[in-house]
């Protein structure tokens, strides 16, 4: 394990989270140059039937868990209000108050992206299938071993926040290049 | 304080909360007898313009905080998503999530009622308004002071959830009482 005191300069650590009720995908990856790395990922599975304040607890401890082994610098969220109803909205909305609050707790920032701009950081198109983002987020990360749909869509969230990262950066040294040659 | 261990059998002690991001309004109430008290009651006001993140964890130390000072037996919450916009239902959910988990996580049942329930059980209508549910709950409760509209509102689904819990007993009772004659 590579807790953040022992990190390199310039590495930057996400835990991308697809917050669910019946299950939640989380994926760490970490940025070493101008490269990504998946350093793991997998899901949170609840027991169906069980009480939904049980299911968050679940939630709650198993992500708060994975910031405690990873310890990464952000968590990375899909927003995704877009097409859905007033009572899926609501169902989201709790468990991603309980993301929110894991990373809080830890002091992390949380950074959220719509889903197209998820889509396009992955895959360069913002109306991409979900199955193309899946398969985009394996190349990307040279996965081998089988990926569960939730757990890319993590994935996808990670890459989508370093990306913007990058593209910001990347901006803001082209605007300091141009106040130097000035 | 009263702590649960040392509460007389046949007490009944309910949170109420009215979750919101901005203002989350809280009450407790006792039932001795067929008689209601008010214990305490307030408001957690979080800071305009801070990280919804950081918001979420200021709720929950709060609430958290009130469940260790009051030890109630159940949490009460307001079901209201009817009527609100899918972006409303959203940032409604987030902070309801963080009150589950209080109460999950405190091992306390919660209990939800939606505002119809609520106000037929605090006023005798369903299509109270709201003035009208607060006024009825400073009088049920003989209270003195200035209660805010949240608190009385989350006072309010303490009421229902206390008045529910006596009609399911009395018909309960009345079945075992037939049960018993036939």
């Amino acid at each position: 394990m590579r807790g953040r005191g022992d990190r390199e300069h310039g590495r930057v650590r996400v835990l991308g989270v697809d917050p669910g009720t019946a299950v939640t995908g989380w994926g760490v990856i970490e940025q070493r140059g101008l490269k990504f790395y998946c350093l793991g990922h997998g899901t949170v599975a609840t027991r169906p039937g069980t009480a939904l304040a049980a299911k968050l607890a679940v939630i709650h401890r198993a992500l708060a868990d994975r910031c405690g082994e990873w310890e990464p610098d952000v968590v990375a969220l899909e927003k995704s209000f877009v097409g859905r109803n007033v009572q899926s909205a609501f169902r989201l909305g709790e468990v991603r108050g309980v993301t929110m609050l894991v990373a809080a707790n830890a002091g992390l920032t949380v950074a959220e992206y719509t889903p197209a701009a998820i889509k396009l950081a992955v895959t360069g198109n913002g109306r991409a299938e979900k199955a193309q983002v899946e398969r985009a987020v394996v190349r990307e990360l040279a996965l081998k071993g089988p990926v569960a749909p939730d757990a890319a869509d993590a994935l996808a969230a990670a890459i989508c926040h370093l990306q913007s990262a990058r593209l910001h950066a990347l901006v803001a040294g082209t605007r300091a290049a141009r106040v130097a040659a000035s």
